[in-house]
């Protein structure tokens, strides 16, 4: 497997920014793509990473930089995931063994390590809207830079990129818009969209009729009179209705396409033809996800990203470990699937990543993929949920921003039988900043009607599912990570949980650690084994229950002289810690000394999620020397 | 003005439901038309609220009603605020007296008003995704009821509209899809789809040649042989360029009009026609907004909504008050950019609700409308910052929500220099629940990067704007409520304010009401007014930096003895009062009584601003009532 010239990189060698490619020939480009194939294969074996969206972007990114003149011309890469090639081309080979990891290179593009990174995605389908606002300002300025966006086609059915579209179509800037058609999001891509962009692709009839139409135009002669009114008519509304890629141009771009995008001359002869062309023109290129590895050329949904490999075999290095929560996750809602026919799973173009593709596979008629598609995708769950059927919305807390208008206006207004399942709930890890899971608790439990759990371990996650299917009352929530589980044994029957009710996992006096979830009650207990030899032994709460809160425990524990410390992965400003301090204040209940810790108030960049809570102080050590500082002493100042 | 009919009813007298209106001939309904007319210019005269969409869906929806069979078949409604009609003809003719008061009849569709009313909404764009997920409940239940989305031209242009679409197009769920365009959104409605549906609308030799065409593909007769073949190929290749909304077909829909949404037969011949038709329908419906009355129809912008007039002269009556927050804001802006020439505004289809029609006249290069697209309106904003602009994006409260996830990731993630003018903060008055301002405070005060601002008066306002336009650390928010000023003098020239410093605008002793902007600081004052006579007068500090806090004088406060009670027209989850007890809380400063005072964990329902504030607590005698809690006595309990 692999690449004929794997291993070889004479060429790249001597390519240390895109002034250095503009020196080689067509060949020699061609030459240049397969080493930068070997160079990614050999690389990301080691690192993981987002293997074959870059595989699919090689020539296209060649071209671009061969074309254009970045960093003046600027590319903006949706999404972002797929700016590898670019890495390499600007300066940055040489960081790869550092891709995705702790201080290292970030495997999104990322300002801060280059002029020619103009803007920074994770989530997709802001390119359009990003090259708009600097094609405006441009204009504004009265400068010339060309400005190009590289979106997948799954990012184009992301409703802000047909918001941009439609913007950008009416005010008809100079700009281009590169599709790059692999017919996936993550997953296949679905929809309207991409079924039309097939025909265009496939339909080489199509294509043909088109061809021999605009010959048949040519040869209608000019003639006078009336009759060569209607005829010169006919031929203008022909002419217009022949055009490839009508829905684009209607929307006002020029369409040009369909380019193979891993012919190199394809792709700078399109690129050319689009120079003189007013206003926004959009190249739709047909790519290969995953091209030159033919495991992921196979199944490019699988090596979309992920973890070191195998180059010989093609097989990702074996995670080991208990299973996922989103394991745990997926079986248990095929279970309560099987006795409750109301259930409906519902995802945004993430069946696989939530782990729905066996859910999909046992109820096809009960799995809505809506594509990228967030916003829709939680109104579509409102509705269905008003229909008597119990929507699940599995979404990654990240992404779930995206629907944040449509659950309080949708969702919790109509007060509505929605399951929410939020996956990657915390810290992501190698994502990074524009994946962290970390305002879920804040922005979920300021809206009425809302039940926010999260489970302590993966059997508890099974009980909140059931809890969540047979909650009738509304809305409601769980959050769980993007970790293995803890490994503990699995009950047979899950059972509700009493809404509003916490656990005391573990006695102890003066002290509680009111901990939300996986995985800070491991903490909270490696804090407790820290501190025995102290002879100070918290009492450690499962708070499962983020909202609404275990009133009665909080009574108790204040009643009973209590200090508490808060634990949560999640944003502290307006998290879970201040639920509790409001609690409190709200019954006129003070002197309480209550310590809330969470994720400070800044972005956390990548690394593994151990990284991640050290850095922000979600250890252990942090936690005793919090509560040592809560013992009588001289008043604590700012 | 006004009717021919106004002021006769003898029709309207006899329908009660739906099922009355199916007993009328189409002559009928077209007098039942003109007496619903004159009914609604008559009521809203002295409510006020939405005339203009109301007026111009009286035929349609008729024509609904008359062809379709609710509740079994259900309408839903985009936005709701044109549902009226659908009001009058299901029972609720006589609560028009009370539209949009107190207790009274909702301005939108509301459930709990009829069994008509199967879809709520206010903020637009919802209509499809909802009646997509009726779709797929009904097919797997098994049931066999239609499913109708009235939807605006406007309303199309949201991002979630166009999710939607992708995915009912390619499903191919039963159900239909009414577009009413008549060219507005609030505003005049932009962007490329629009300009697209003009041309469907006017170009009658488009639809000409179409009939041409059609006619000439019919005379093609069925020949044999490889003639034959391409002959074949071409007529269907050439029947499908010239179906006249080829943009929607080419999403799955079958595309049916243009219709005049005022020909009662026209629109029940269509109804008839999609009836048959399998998958998703999409019936281009041509409306007039304001239609039959003619101070609507000429401004159809002013008409959208508003207070009352008198009918004879065609004006609003006047309100008398200090000028709106709104427009100090807009007047501020506009000096502003006379010296700035980076400021650039952008709003999401509310020029004129946001004052900025001025700023359009005087400005038009540097004024933004991008329709309805609150996600790309905000991402365009943070590209603007990056390429060194000033963007103001001038957004009500509640569609902000629609650009949670790009103010996090694109604006502050990439901490970009973007302005947010968050009108209609706080409660919104008539509108009701669908449009309460009141959790920017919670969800933007989380995310890092932000400064977040909001001024006691008008004239503060101003120096906002001016501290907003000069602050170049990244993103900065300066919220302000639906109301009028309260008529303080206007400083010549607005200073900017140093970023997290409040201000003391009384003095007083032991108590101290940190309140968060207008109106929150006159329910502080007249407060202190009651307090006077037992001898208490609380200290009131213009809590003008909801984020960040001004830390010097909580530690002063602290110091001093003081105890806290903050006041904010926000949500209390996760609020401006949350933010004081976090700050305290992380400091280790235990035992100090704060109170938090806000808007309760629940919907708030329409009146009036000052009705809603008296129904949940915000008013002086809560304050006082909390104040003399705060009194050493014995300790309160839950």
């Amino acid at each position: 497997m692999g690449t004929e010239s794997e291993g070889t990189t004479v060429l790249l060698n001597r390519i240390d920014s895109p002034a250095d490619l503009k020196t080689l020939s067509v060949p020699e480009l061609e030459t240049l793509a397969e080493e930068i194939r070997g160079f990614l294969i050999e690389k990301l074996s080691k690192t993981g990473g987002h293997l074959a969206p870059n595989l699919g972007v090689v020539e296209l990114t060649l071209a671009l930089h061969y074309w254009f003149d970045s960093p003046k011309d600027k590319f903006i890469f949706d999404v972002g995931h797929q700016s590898y090639v670019h890495k390499i081309l600007t300066g940055r080979k040489n960081r790869f063994d550092t891709l995705r990891k702790y201080k290292g290179m970030c495997g999104f593009v990322k300002m801060s390590e280059s002029e020619h990174d103009v803007w920074e995605a994770g989530h997709s389908s802001t390119s359009l809207s990003a090259a708009m606002g600097m094609a405006v300002a441009r204009d504004l300025k009265g400068e010339d830079n060309k400005i190009v966006a590289i979106i997948g086609d799954g990012a184009l059915t992301g409703g802000m990129a047909l918001e941009a579209m439609n913007h950008i179509g009416h005010e008809r800037k100079n700009l281009t818009v590169v599709l790059n058609d692999n017919e996936m999001s993550i997953a296949p891509n679905v929809g309207a969209l991409h079924n039309y962009l097939s025909r265009i692709r496939t339909d080489k009839h199509y294509n043909k009729v088109k061809e021999e139409f605009e010959h048949f135009l040519k040869k209608i002669p000019a003639i006078g009179g009336t009759l060569a009114k209607t005829a010169e008519r006919m031929k203008d509304s022909l002419k217009y209705l022949v055009v490839s890629g009508v829905w684009f141009e209607d929307l006002g771009f020029k369409y040009l396409g369909p380019v193979d995008g891993h012919n190199l001359t394809q792709l700078l002869d399109t690129f050319k033809q689009a120079e003189n062309i007013n206003g926004p023109v959009l190249i739709h290129v047909v790519t290969v996800k995953g091209k030159g590895f033919s495991p992921a050329e196979a199944d490019s949904q699988s090596w979309h990203g992920g973890g070191p490999y195998k180059i010989e075999s093609g097989q990702f290095v074996k995670a080991v470990g208990h299973p996922m929560y989103t394991e745990v996750f997926a079986n248990s809602l095929i279970e309560l699937a099987e006795r409750d026919e109301r259930i409906v799973a519902v995802t945004p173009a993430m069946s696989s990543g939530s782990g729905l593709l066996k859910f999909a596979d046992r109820f096809p008629d009960r799995m809505i993929d809506v594509g990228i598609a967030e916003q829709h995708a939680a109104t579509l769950c409102a509705a269905l949920a008003l229909e008597g059927m119990k929507p699940v919305f599995a979404v990654y807390s990240t992404f779930m921003q995206r629907a944040y208008d449509q659950i309080i206006h949708d969702i919790c207004r109509q007060n509505t039988n929605v399951v929410f399942a939020i996956d990657r709930a915390g810290f992501v890890g190698a994502d990074g900043e524009t994946h962290q899971g970390v305002y879920d608790i804040a922005f979920m439990r300021s809206i009425p009607n809302m039940v926010l759990m999260m489970p302590k371990d993966e059997n508890e996650l099974r009980h909140m599912m059931k809890t969540a299917i047979e909650y009738n009352d509304g809305p409601i929530a769980v959050r769980y990570p993007r970790l293995n589980g803890v490994g503990v044994k699995m009950e047979e029957n899950p059972q509700p949980i009493p809404i509003g009710t916490w656990e005391k996992v573990r006695d102890g006096e003066k002290f509680a650690i009111l901990a939300a979830g996986a995985p800070m009650l491991e903490l909270a207990a490696q804090a407790a084994e820290l501190l025995k030899p102290e002879g100070i032994q918290p009492l450690i709460v499962n708070a499962r229950f983020l909202k609404p809160l275990d009133e009665n425990m909080l009574v108790r524990l204040y009643e009973e002289g209590y200090h508490l410390l808060t634990l949560e992965e999640g944003a502290v400003r307006g998290g879970f810690g201040s639920a509790v301090l409001e609690f409190y204040a709200e019954r006129d209940i003070y002197g309480m000394k209550i310590k809330p810790i969470g994720i400070p108030d800044y972005f956390v960049e990548h690394g593994s999620p151990k990284e991640q809570r050290q850095e922000v102080g979600l250890t252990p050590e942090r936690i005793v020397t919090e509560m040592k500082a809560m013992l009588p002493r001289r008043r604590q100042r700012a």
